[in-house]
């Protein structure tokens, strides 16, 4: 045993886990080791089942987790040359609302031979979609029953993706899985509970998938009530009411655990946490004003607040949703890195794909470098960013893509750069409607994946959204943020933090490279989200519905 | 010299120019051959000299037009095996409007040493657009001082591309050259000149391109001076007030005409006409409520009507314009095959075009194979067909495209389909807007090179105007309709015909294929069409002009 501290920061993926080692005196991280889930996202048929899922669904292997533990933190402890014995503790972020039905012991219903052969027993990902007629019938009742102060904490919408959904999907469909659901739990608070044996539930997940406030708790029983009648005691039927604040000891690894980690049994194992929301600490903010942007396949943003306010469509706000005795605002983008993707799969043309392979490098690299050239409003072209629906402010999955401007001339680079102008107009939206409703935000600390490999795209979003933007230092920003928090659980005494601002301060850091607007573009640019608004306004509020009747034409279409 | 009579069409296009062969009874055609100009469009520098041209120029040389005289019609003759003494007449079309200017004899100025190195001297093809400032005063001016009334005979605007623009241009930009200009003339009657040594004009170009009216004559003297006052007699000193009437005589071959083209002295040569006019009689039109598009790059729409009429937005409407005794009416939408090239050049996947490769045919015909699996809404997507601007209607150059409806599960076909129907809904806007007028179009008959290769298409045009499609059955309609107006002019006497309807009934035939509507599918075209039309009008009337100021914002970039 040494003087050094280390933490664990497990950050469980959509497609893997990721065990990091992290020295808690400096958050440098000596190790990281990744495992992939063997049985990844199902989405077409249970694993060894002749069992095909409908379209829109998306489950887990609950104990493809427990394999990451086994397998992702020995591995990174042996990179590392670290004395278990110096690990004083270790934290966990997880996607989220990804949630499981398990018996009272947390034994999940999938694991069970009697319920293997059912897809309501396996855990629900994040993406799992096809709760939207709960999410549906939710959003009327609860508007109708006048439960709308609650609404209006979360924009006025709850997502199909979220915790009651998900629950009375279940319920719906398969009444036999939810009476034998002893707890439904977020996996972030399962893979907590098989570390310590302790069932405890965390505050971010509680808050931002499942309505719970600090102050009010969760909605009352009426609420559930009016939904059905047999989900009137969920809270405490499924649930608990007992909601702990993120940094909080879970309780000590327990020998089992200990064997499969290669761990000491009692190592402080912190409450669960969600992989954007641990980021904001590990980004180095602990203070209103400095908004974090998880920047990857989506943008996920994340502002503190002086007190909590209600801003029209952000995906919610919660008191120690993201740091203790603080609100936390969350808003996000459904479609950044997804965008580029789509385009490069499917309007690219081959002379580009022979150009990039020829200089061997990406047809992304290729795009960036060409669309590089091009000024502000050089392209001639606008486009809304709703390849994916609107998921803040206007809060809305049946809007669609728009791109304006297009002549004979238009290049696929200028497409190209037109499409990260509008996810830059989406955040600025997003800036601006929290600025417009008391949330203040001076500044961007960008994180994910995509800061580190377009840095046009983030001079862009620079110039338009007319704010610095800096960028989080370590490769692996939510693994830093779980073993921040897992030194925080272990305490002052055992060598770590006695809470996640103190945390923050030693571990985490800012690139030196950063981005400042450039004052020309960012005045044009003001000029082409004047524009974006009105084409927002104007399909996205309701004065032409072309959008959805064009969807749901597709719709009828496609179901016959 | 045998019984059977033999007329020669000459079709002079933007590349090249083509002689036909054909037979007087039946229309059939013996021979053709192509002549390309060696010095093509010239929109860089002029041929053999280091002098460069400003953008949105476009030039011909004179002596390639007599080139394909010397070439094309020879070798259509050899190849035929006709007796030169057979043929009974010529007839010539040519693209519109496309003028030069040239001394009292004929002689073009370029071919002039003294002129030859000023851009000015040179032809001035159809798609030279750098008169848009004249054609913007001329629009202007034209209300201010009261002649609203020739103006709504072309649809309230005219175009950079006619006549008095680029004979203005000329006047602005070097009025060494106007002066010099004794005649500024059509290129369709100085190639009909070059054959006859006399200088005719026709009543199509007079009539769509010049402001010629069979009623009123060309606008008064003070409506030029209103222009410019140096312009006011430009009619009496660069022009001629005797318009003719199409497939009227307009003289005799000379003998150098007949040696370079092996055809006898004397033979009957009609007077000048359009390449889209002349194709419809050729297309067995010859009476109201028939529509003949031309679909090629862009779509050029034309009917008879019963008596003149206002109708917003079209080209032109000219009495004698393309049949005589008739009212013919004109419009246009300027960008359709060039849509579906601009796609495929910059919007197609690398994976595509190995499929296409791999099955040895072409990526359109990939991409029409995948577009047809498609039904109508299905793809979801919605385009307004404005890539080059709208040309009739609306007559705006600075409207542009618009794509709506994206997902991330939008596929390349079904964008490819969703810019097919847009055009369609373009064609459709067009026909709605006749027949508000008073101008019946009770069916469609297509020529042009889009019939020929692409039926999904033309069944998705049958379906979205609900009316059915007949297709000319000439390969080359344009040659076809020359020949037969050669025939005209020959006379009966000579074997030939009293008038083009007569022509019409016994050389023109339609293909037995047709495109009839499909009522399902016609049903949700209408209920396309409406979405169109909302997108349209809030686009293309004033609503929200956004697609002008993103324009201008390019321009101000890319100047400077």
């Amino acid at each position: 045993m040494s003087s050094e501290k280390y933490a664990i920061g497990v950050d469980f993926g959509t497609e893997s886990g990721r065990a990091a080692i992290v020295d808690v005196a400096d958050g440098r991280m000596l190790a990281t080791s990744v495992h992939p889930y063997s049985n990844g996202v199902i989405d077409e048929r249970l694993p060894d089942l002749d069992i095909r899922l409908e379209p829109d669904w998306a489950l887990q292997d609950p104990n493809d987790y427990i394999e990451v533990y086994k397998h992702a933190i020995p591995a990174a402890l042996a990179e590392s040359g670290v004395d278990p014995a110096d690990v004083i503790g270790v934290g966990i972020d997880f996607t989220a609302c990804t949630i499981l039905p398990t018996r009272a012991d947390g034994t999940p219903l999938c694991f069970l031979p009697e319920w293997r052969a059912n897809p309501h027993a396996w855990v629900k990902l994040w993406k799992h979609h096809a709760a939207q007629p709960e999410a549906n019938k939710l959003n009327a009742i609860a508007y109708e029953q006048g439960f709308g102060d609650i609404m209006d904490r979360y924009g006025g919408k709850i997502s199909s993706e979220w915790f009651y959904p998900k629950a009375w999907q279940i319920l719906d469909e398969a009444p036999d899985v939810y009476a034998a659901s002893e707890r439904l739990i977020e996996a972030s608070d399962w893979v907590v509970w098989q570390l310590t044996g302790v069932e405890t539930r965390n505050s971010c997940t509680a808050g931002y998938k499942a309505m719970w406030s600090k102050s009010e708790g969760f909605p009352p029983n009426a609420f559930f009530k009016a939904l059905d009648p047999r989900l009137e005691n969920i809270v405490d039927e499924k649930m608990t009411r007992e909601i702990l604040p993120l940094g909080a000891r879970a309780g000590g690894l327990t020998p089992e655990a200990a064997a499969w980690t290669g761990l000491a049994p009692g190592t402080a194992v912190a409450i669960a946490n969600v992989d954007a929301h641990v980021a904001v600490p590990a980004a180095t903010v602990s203070k209103p004003g400095q908004m974090v942007i998880i920047m990857g396949t989506s943008n996920c943003h994340m502002v503190l607040g002086e007190q909590e306010a209600i801003v029209p469509g952000m995906c919610g706000v919660v008191e120690d949703g993201i740091l203790p005795n603080m609100p936390g605002f969350e808003a996000g983008q459904s479609c950044v890195g997804d965008h580029f993707a789509w385009f490069v799969d499917n309007c690219v043309p081959a002379a580009y794909e022979r150009q990039a392979e020829a200089e061997g490098r990406s047809v992304h690299e290729l795009l960036e470098e060409k669309a590089a050239q091009l000024q502000p409003g050089e392209s001639g072209l606008l486009a809304l960013d709703w390849w994916n629906g609107n998921r803040s402010v206007l809060v809305d999955v049946d809007l669609t893509g728009l791109l304006i401007g297009a002549t004979l001339s238009t290049k696929p680079e200028d497409i190209y750069r037109a499409l990260i102008e509008a996810t830059a107009y989406g955040t600025k939206m997003i800036v601006q409607t929290f600025k417009a409703n008391g949330v203040a935000v001076d500044e961007i600390i960008a994180t994910g994946g995509l800061p580190n490999h377009n840095k046009l795209l983030m001079q862009i979003y620079a110039d338009v959204c007319g704010l610095p933007i800096y960028v989080a230092e370590a490769p692996q920003v939510p693994a830093l943020g779980s073993a921040m928090h897992g030194a925080v659980s272990a305490g002052t005494d055992a060598g770590g933090y006695g809470d996640i601002v103190e945390a923050s301060k030693h571990m985490a850091r800012l690139r030196e490279e950063h981005y400042v607007p450039i004052p020309e573009h960012a005045a044009t640019y003001e000029k082409l989200y004047a524009e974006y608004v009105t084409l927002h306004d104007y399909f996205g509020r309701g004065a032409n519905d072309v959008m959805k009747r064009l969807k749901e034409m597709k719709a009828g279409i496609q179901t016959g």
